[in-house]
């Protein structure tokens, strides 16, 4: 069977004009009017081929075919639609589109099958209102729940139970919101398949089509904030500041160079957050706030390195007379993903000649949380130069294809099997 | 002559309830709606007292006793009533109730001088709207002119002359807009005083009522933007990183590293504004721009370190591969005040057996600006722990008094000279 690559593609470039920024970059945040107008968009190509949709309290979607029976275990394939700010065309939304290309494919073959097939869309994966990431697929999977709703806030202060009334009288004037049946039953699921651009440099560089992701990266999160003293900048000597900011920069070097040192060169650490107050030119930083994340794929190298670099930046703070609150924002497990599907993957990608990697995720993925639960398998395909969440987030038209068709040769032997 | 201490006082904190963040210090930024209502308040104070208001198209205010003749020279007195975010309540406004209370003292008296007495109020001192200090006495020295209206544009990309239209429209419905006769006759002022909080620690320190201004530290601020690769915090490498934020972070370290290494303990470099762009915790930095200044009493030393730091950043980050655009922001030259106000004012405080200290004053003022084209001079009382542009900004009560009462004292004098 073969997809239509011109509907993807027109698919993919008709879902890049919803953006909050155009010309710069796609921002479509979860919950926003451009996030109503894309899921419509999606909803209504999906119901002209005559799929059932189905949406949960947080918004997540899953799409199934007309002849899916109660009776049959399903095979689903999915990702997300909302990026970061000024993030790319590709990231999530690609793997929204292989998947909705294959229920396309396989609503139109009316070919029936020994197992249900169903694609998902996961909300707020980026975490780009909430600073959490896959907030749909926690729901989904239990690890989030009703509390989660009043705990998350985003930048002006609301939470997540406010985000989504108001979201909920917006789009279909309801005032209710029950979380309680969003969770999975995960004995229903055969497998789950999460299609995506790579967003590193590793296939681009090898020049290859397609990764088998083996191992997802974990990663842990702080919040780090600094509290010097804020005075005047040209009439305060130096051996009398307790620069915030001066603090913080050294902090973020010395746990840059601790990470760097590391012989296996895989540990990644970011400080991508960074907020000064009150940020003048000519007043010595107050106080500065940032986000320090550390991954790999090893849980233990991921806790040796957090643990020593919040011990080096209360060491730094300690000695310069700032103040210093540290707190765990978020984490998340390494892991390796299913074998059986990755041993079928790497045969089918050997029987189609396909140039292709097993290969190690950097990212995570709504893919980790639903691994804990059921069989998932993860697919790459190249990311040019390596660039994501940025305007620039781009990968070869013909590559955009393999992927796709791949999903779907994968998951029509999913379908088959007993 | 006695000042009123209670009126001085009552006074001060009228004007603190000006603000835009009660409650977290004073924010009062020139063309605001605040800086009306302080500029109302004043103008009725000094009305009652039979005194003449002249604004020009700045609003610089001019402030002259009843009987002024134009056949004299002038003593002026004053400061600012802007602030910067959320900063004290002293800083400028003090110089302003100061100059206040010497006019309504000398208007109360009904004494006849050989010289009118003026008080001054500059427009636009900290630069909170246009990041551009001191505009207000800029123009008045000619600094600055027509061309700046249009230069100079704040955050939001509004021009001088935007915000200036703006606010004539609003204070008395006016659609004009002369600049050409806002310079003053600098042949017609005898001489100039500035009374302020000295803004750092050191007559706290050493328990000194009052400090005697003899040179004022010049500065100099460059702009810096360095543009690094936005990526994917988890999927790229260590390696394959341009992260603009830990180059930021290696400059700032590095530069305060070599300043502070400076035998003579004196020259100050801050970094106070820096932004991160897109400031997320899971992308790595793709831009970063920050300002950096640097003050000093000698020119060469500043001109020695600016030279050295922008040829460290510039090293750094083209050994990061990031790009680094730097360019002035603003600057000004490093100053000895005025000899005879000064021996003058230091023989006045012997006499008077007040604890003072002949001082540098690390920030820049207005005095700054008009000691270029008269004499000049400038009054210190102490900031408790040092602290100011933050909201803990303060000043003991009696070293409000001494300063306000020592500056009318040293007016007196200046008023008789011929």
């Amino acid at each position: 069977m073969k997809i239509n690559a011109k509907r993807l593609l027109d698919n993919l470039n008709n879902l890049k004009k919803f953006t909050d920024t155009p010309g710069k970059g796609v921002t479509r945040f979860s919950y926003g009017s451009e996030d109503i107008k894309a899921r419509e968009y999606i909803a209504s190509k999906v119901s002209a081929a005559g799929c059932s949709v189905h949406e949960d309290a947080l918004h997540n979607l899953r799409i199934g075919l007309k002849d899916n029976s109660t009776h049959k275990k399903t095979v689903v394939a999915g990702s997300h639609i909302d990026t970061v700010k000024n993030g790319g065309w590709l990231d999530g939304i690609y793997g929204v589109c292989g998947a909705m290309e294959v229920i396309e494919t396989l609503a139109k073959s009316g070919a029936s099958f020994h197992n249900n097939y169903e694609m998902v869309i996961f909300a707020e994966e980026e975490g780009s209102n909430f600073d959490s990431t896959m907030t749909g697929s926690k729901f989904i999977t239990g690890f989030y729940d009703e509390s989660t709703l009043d705990s998350l806030r985003n930048d002006i202060g609301e939470s997540l139970r406010d985000v989504l009334l108001d979201f909920n009288k917006k789009v279909d004037g309801s005032s209710s919101l029950d979380v309680s049946n969003i969770r999975w039953d995960f004995n229903r699921i055969k497998s789950m398949f999460e299609l995506h651009i790579e967003q590193g440099p590793v296939l681009d560089q090898q020049k290859l089509s397609l990764g088998i992701v083996e191992s997802i990266f974990g990663m842990r999160v702080i919040e780090v904030i600094l509290t010097g003293v804020g005075n005047h900048a040209g009439a305060t000597p130096m051996t009398e500041r307790f620069d915030a900011l001066s603090v913080a920069a050294q902090c973020i070097t010395t746990a840059e160079d601790m990470v760097r040192s590391d012989p296996d060169k895989r540990t990644v650490v970011t400080v991508g957050k960074l907020e000064v107050k009150p940020n003048c030119s000519n007043v010595i930083p107050e106080a500065v706030k940032f986000y320090l994340e550390v991954r790999d794929k090893d849980r233990n190298k991921i806790d040796f390195y957090i643990d020593e670099i919040k011990s080096l930046i209360f060491d730094i703070a300690e000695s310069r007379d700032v103040k210093c609150e540290m707190k765990e924002h978020s984490k998340s497990t390494p892991l390796r993903l299913n074998k059986r599907l990755m041993d079928k993957m790497v045969s089918k990608a050997n029987d189609q000649n396909l140039a292709y990697k097993v290969m190690d995720s950097g990212a995570v993925h709504d893919a980790c949380m639903i691994a804990n639960f059921a069989d998932t398998g993860m697919i790459f395909v190249p990311s040019i130069n390596g660039r994501s969440h940025v305007p620039e987030e781009n990968t070869d038209k013909a590559d955009l294809i393999t992927g796709v068709q791949f999903l779907l040769d994968i998951i029509i032997d999913e379908l088959k099997e007993g």
